[in-house]
């Protein structure tokens, strides 16, 4: 099957989190295809990636990178795709440069910016879903129950917490 | 036509940021409905509205607040149409917390956060129009001319800047 | 005895951050409930759970979460019980988004905010005495007690650290 | 009719962002009293002021203060009553030291931390009622009333922005 | 005489700031160039404009750009020349992320970072001049001529303020 | 009479803060100089101030810069007189770049930083008669009558802010 | 013999930081005296200490403290001595928020900052030192010791680097 | 031969940072030395340093500092060489205020200022190759040819990664 999304990202020292991308599109079914390119390392590479990837079939493209996170801004400014960026801590200032290297492009070219870090990751991937959601129903209904097993999940956790409670508090401790 | 942006604000005095989205969809042909709900003011108000949003017809919800700015989060909290965010700078710090708030999403509910003010809200619109275009390939191909354009209003900005460099010169004046 | 405090959490995970709050009550004696509930993730479950608060007999309620940490807001927008509010330190940027997403709410919707993490998690048990404390006689009277005892901590510990410095300095060293 | 709440501010020139909190206090029929003392000029001032208050019948003590604001921490070490603190943005660093100052409170002596500025003043005083609302009905149900009335406003507000554009439509303006 | 300096900006609002490099290369009399090109409205121009400039007897670029400001990165992705960048204030976050988004730069890909706004246009300048100055005798010998008078200011400006004083004192004023 | 204070600015642009100083020290009747050097443009003159100062008759040095204000430092590394740090808001970031630049001096060379801008300016001068008050009694007295004035003025405007409510009460008004 | 410096500290867990300053006092052969003082959990305490050093023949007060660091603006509230203040990184916030609590006091009480944490407590030595070599020739000689000490430490670890990077070249090695 | 790139740095400590610059210089093969000066421990021995550069052969300063990093711009003062600065992460601000030191530079004295920590002395000796590359046409080869290696592992990372996924998925993984 061949990939609707891209997910592409700055450095392999960035694997571990933006696989949280892809097991999360693994869970919608949706194809993606993961690979590298750097915005200052590999300026050309990244013009490629993104200038082809309309007419390669990719819907939506998730880029995630550290530092100066310049990758997923200079991705957009190849292409007409929605582009989403997830910021990752990987310097001593904690990621909160490649968040607001993100997030404040400048008017005419967006991206659709994530938490820093494995959260971003994951959400890239939901958002990701929604896109691709608006014109294949099946997402869209794995989206609704993907949502309705989170609200379980919170149910099931706060009754576990409630039954700890419990248990201590007939055994005679307060809290 | 039936809109399908939903614009929502948390108040009245985030029209003037706010219109920029509009305005940008306007120029792409996209029909959209601009609303007021708040998160702690009115909370039922934005679950209906977001709840209700799918069957409505509406493909993308764009929401901008300021201060600890809940809106986005709140309405993606009832949908699974993909939420874009704009963080409005109306309090003494400057938006910075509305971005914050709006941008570190726990993982499960994406909002697709754009820049602070109307950058971003410019660039909401833009986003919305990317999704959009991909199914409606009128938009898509709006989309394009539109990057195009731009492209071209730079050259002009460029030979312009050029030509009033070389009248100071031909003057005799050194910048 | 049925609970006055209701402490409500974003997730399993600030169990041990939210703790701090159960354990304080504890000592004043102040019957509490504790259960999990996500702005984001089971929205419904925090309408519910803050809107029936008040008929349920809860006085005061506790919300800790991390990252864009909306909890307490959203409990502010569905009751008229006072809402105190932990950030907690969970995401790459250390819960300070968590604090500036809790403390700037708008005009309109308090929640009052302690500091980020445990410290803030066994203020907010503190907080909620001193309000209990003021139609609860034996509850003011425990405050005033541990307000004592706290000056009295600070006095031994400043006697132990005099004892061992003449300590010290009898052996013959200078600090 | 004897004041039940104590508002203190640092210095007059906070007046014009403390009076919020009694506008508000006004509204909701609770008596107050509003002075002037400061943690750093005069702390023999406000240590008696704390210190008296509770036998003097206040209920909630309310405290702004601007750059290192330690007023509101001051007034906390010396009662047990409930202290909201209202961060005020008038030095070059906007108030954030302020709210660093006033919401980072060590363990054992909370202050209610309230958003910087004029919104965080009004809501100390709906806070208050908040806290007061626990054994007076009457300020309860005041509470209740203002809530409803401020969904409504939101609802009002949308309605005036959904006629303006439908005016503007008819006339032909796409936005 | 060819240009040796590039200087390209984001867009035609920083020209008020960056004509400040301009200013200060023509007082090296350092023959320069200053143009647009935006890293996301136009990257095939940035591309072109940096791959180009050394074969075109570019010594030393300069880029100015605001928000998330990729400009200089971008340039120096395509290029072996030293390339300097300029964040500039015009966001609501006022340059902070400006900076940052320039002076984070990857492994392998540096941007020789100034300050924020008109003093780091300036100083573009004579980092290009100093650049310049280990193969240009003159240029070198106009940088020490340039400190030495920097030097001098300060003493006239001392003096003056001290004749200012003592008029001061004569007239019976304390300061 | 010879000055006992030395006070230094990085730019004549500082004047209107560092007056500040000068008029409070001539409140406590020390006699003070005033003048201009900056570490990075005239080091040299810095080096020579700072260095002789002490054999001149200073007691204690003021220094107040702006920017990447290293004034304050380069003064400490020449002298072992009290150096005390005046950080000027002169920039785009507000004096926070001042105020750590000044702070955060390594071990073995300390500054005495004051608050950001005028406040921290007259705080200097306070700060220079506590340690001149050291061994001259005169000042240590003037010093008692200060403090003592200041908690007077609080409760002068204290007074004058309740004559004002009650006024406004007997005209019936609320608050 | 009767000590000079007052280092209080507002936690026995800041003991480990602050006796850096204590050992530094030591080396200056300055006595001093240490003691735990909370500014909210013992203000009674504090306000005596503080009022009570100068009488007791304390010269200088260093006082540490983490979160939102009231202690030494508390000191100083109390007193004319010179107050110096040590921000203690001990919360999730890293000793940012006890940094700006210390600095940005109001006009009229000075608190002299230093550094975070270590650094900052061993300068509060060296200033205290500054501080008492105004009136005492042997602690004057001492620092210029001290400081000459220090520049030739610098020069002998120089001289260790630069034989180490002979040893290596002489292997062969390129750094 | 004669070094010709000075990498100075504050403290012994930052050895294992500044290490990166000398190793990146090595591959480069230009000839530096590396030494120890502390601007506010040993002022002297950097104005030395500084001042005499030039002639010694030196044609770009590195200079690396944590804390208040006043280094490179102490370098600076004392040359027209291009001084190019490393911030270090060696407090609990993590080179935050390092960063800020070294960049917010005044007009007339340029700091080339790099990323934080190992990638920004990696970078300082890039750019210094850069600018001697300027006149050194070997130097100018080695860094084209560096661009081009980096573009290649980038290249060769994807394609280890894509072999990595396609391995998975002929095992029947998703991810």
């Amino acid at each position: 099957m061949k990939p609707t999304v891209l997910i592409v990202m700055g450095s392999d020292s960035d694997i571990p989190i933006m696989e949280e991308s892809g097991k999360m599109l693994g869970e919608f079914g949706i194809p993606f295809e993961m690979t590298i390119a750097s915005a200052h390392r590999s300026p050309e590479r990244v013009a490629k990636l993104a200038g082809e990837a309309e007419k390669n079939g990719i819907e939506v493209i998730v880029a995630g990178a550290g530092a100066a996170a310049h990758l997923a801004g200079a991705v957009a400014a190849y292409t007409i795709l929605p582009v989403i960026g997830v910021p990752i801590n990987s310097s001593p200032l904690q990621g909160f440069e490649s968040l607001l290297s993100m997030v404040q492009m400048p008017p005419g070219v967006p991206v659709a910016t994530m938490a820093v870090g494995k959260a971003g990751a994951k959400n890239a991937a939901i958002l990701a879903a929604e896109i691709i959601g608006r014109s294949d129903a099946k997402v869209a209904k794995k989206l609704k129950m993907y949502k309705e097993r989170m609200a379980e999940e919170i149910e099931s956790k706060a009754k576990a917490l409630n039954k700890g409670q419990r248990v201590k508090e007939s055994k005679g401790q307060s809290s």
